[in-house]
């Protein structure tokens, strides 16, 4: 009864997502308007490393992205509604990050750790869900996709809810501790370790 | 004397209008700031609860729109008019969000909720309007598309303003009444119904 | 010496720029906070001409874009500078949108007015710049464009400045007509007019 | 161990990116709320002025970033990295041109115009690493790439650090002469200058 379909303009689309959510990350990023410019410049250091590790964390998971979509080759009805919520929160990071960047070095930046923790979390968790939705039994797979890649993708994913998840328990300890590993997530996932390997194909 | 002309492009330039609409609804949850933030920040929910509104919907809409571009193989300058007052609507959608996530905790949240039945009724007509004309003695449509596939969309779409329009007026009985025929709307039009029948080809 | 390119990336980024500058007009349709919320959303019709005005008529200049890739096949450098001018222009609209609706109802209406009125002229003698130059001598265009074609769009496009220019001089005598006019105009540009004739080909 | 991936996503998520971080430059430019529109509107010329240089310089980025990629074929993990930082540059630009137009005609001039320098010192540096990543050993570039162009390029890059960081130490010295050597600079790259040579092929 269901159809499914290419997922080309599915792709595009998301493009426009990505590239929309990781540019207004600037936005956050207020002009000063104190005393001393300089000074004042230089203590936006906390939205400058909040641009940073957002940044950095989008185009990680634009990467991700790219590549489960050379996977992954029509879509279904359920398979767009987790996307369309993997969409709704990588759109949403701009939020938390400005909440961060804003409260890190206040006492209330606990709370604002652990926003900016769970959105990543969630979102990790919506890949996780995407994936596994369009990999189970190969449900919306192309039949090129090796099955060792699969496989591959799979067990790496199922670890990042809880490195997000851990960095923000860590805030309830240390907001600056958790803001760090946020950070050091960011800069490990986008190094070029040795071990990657990237399978999207030429398109 | 008219000619007619392909939708490559149209569709890539609606992409982007409907990811940037979607993205833009974040700009309107705003950093709070008050004596506690986590306070504060559970204290937005009706921001989120809009965020979620909206984007589901307009996600849906960009499905529709999507499903229609697979029928609709060419178009003219009437069609174009039609089409730009539909994105101009999808693109006006940031706004409404924004004032009844603000407002429906006021005494003010009727007209907010007003505003939002409004405008997704208003788009829910253009949608129609895009769509009959595009259909009509098939003007615009693919030679393959399947005339039983068009009648089941032009019947569903009748529904559309009415299911908006209803719960627009449901708002000046009660506006959180509204709110929450909305959220459940789009999350209604988002399920994976079985009798969901999606006609996009791959692309 | 000179290569000369093709406009495959350049039509992309073109609809990217043109996309976002017509949704980001809703961004200066601000939230208001008043005591009446009723009443201050119907106080904000300048704001919802300006966003109608500015709408069609930016989306208009997408469909003359649109035209003109459709008869240009290739660019040289002359002709991206004209083009980034071009592009400088269109994304500068929501500017003298907002302040247009903004002041329209004030004793500063006549400004406003203006700015808004110079920016279509000048983005309308920019659009006969890129024209002329890809035109003039057949410098750029595909060897498929009819000569007819091509001359009817330099007649039609030579009118356009004057048109916007005629218009922002008439802020001088009433700024408010001056205004009608602007939407007067977006509104006839978009019409199906028995003579219109798109000689875009299938994309 | 590693693979290399195709550009033509990438292509499109930087051209995203690239419209979208062009096209916010006008929400920096903000609508003045004081006794005398007219004059008020004419003394925003540093906003017009700042928005015209960016506007120019990251419109050449890209067009650069179009050469680049006519003679890059294709990408590693390494690659994506650099690129990203490079993304991330020129998605920032709007901060650094809000905050020059906002402070050139104050006593804080100097430390707005050494900002704007040193952002785009910075992605000059990129820009050279990203293309002599890619062009060293010829990693990534197509075989069809005329090494002659390949040195050129590599040759011209090597400029920009050295232009733009001149002018931004020139700010220590005079901050409106460190500005007016930033627009001259975009000026000169947009001409259409005899020995330019564009290398992008047909798209």
């Amino acid at each position: 009864m269901e159809e499914e379909i290419g997922t080309g303009r599915l792709e595009a689309f998301s493009d426009g997502v990505f590239a929309i959510a990781i540019t207004l990350l600037i936005i956050e990023v207020h002009v000063p308007h104190g005393e001393d410019l300089g000074r004042d410049l230089l203590r936006l250091w906390p939205s400058y490393l909040g641009y940073l590790t957002s940044f950095l964390t989008v185009g990680v998971m634009w990467i991700n992205h790219h590549q489960l979509f050379s996977l992954i080759d029509r879509a279904d009805r359920t398979f767009l509604l987790l996307h369309t919520f993997l969409l709704m929160l990588i759109a949403f990071v701009p939020f938390p990050t400005a909440v961060l960047a804003q409260y890190i070095r206040t006492d209330d930046a606990m709370p604002a750790a652990v926003l900016y923790g769970a959105t990543l979390t969630l979102t990790a968790v919506l890949f996780n869900a995407v994936w596994r939705y369009a990999a189970g039994d190969r449900r919306l797979l192309t039949p090129a996709a090796p099955q060792s890649e699969v496989d591959d993708i799979t067990r790496a994913y199922s670890f990042g809810p809880f490195i997000y998840g851990g960095s923000a328990a860590l805030a309830f300890l240390s907001p600056k501790a958790s803001a760090a590993a946020y950070l050091t997530i960011a800069v490990f996932f986008a190094l070029p370790l040795a071990h990657w390997r990237m399978a999207v194909r030429r398109t």
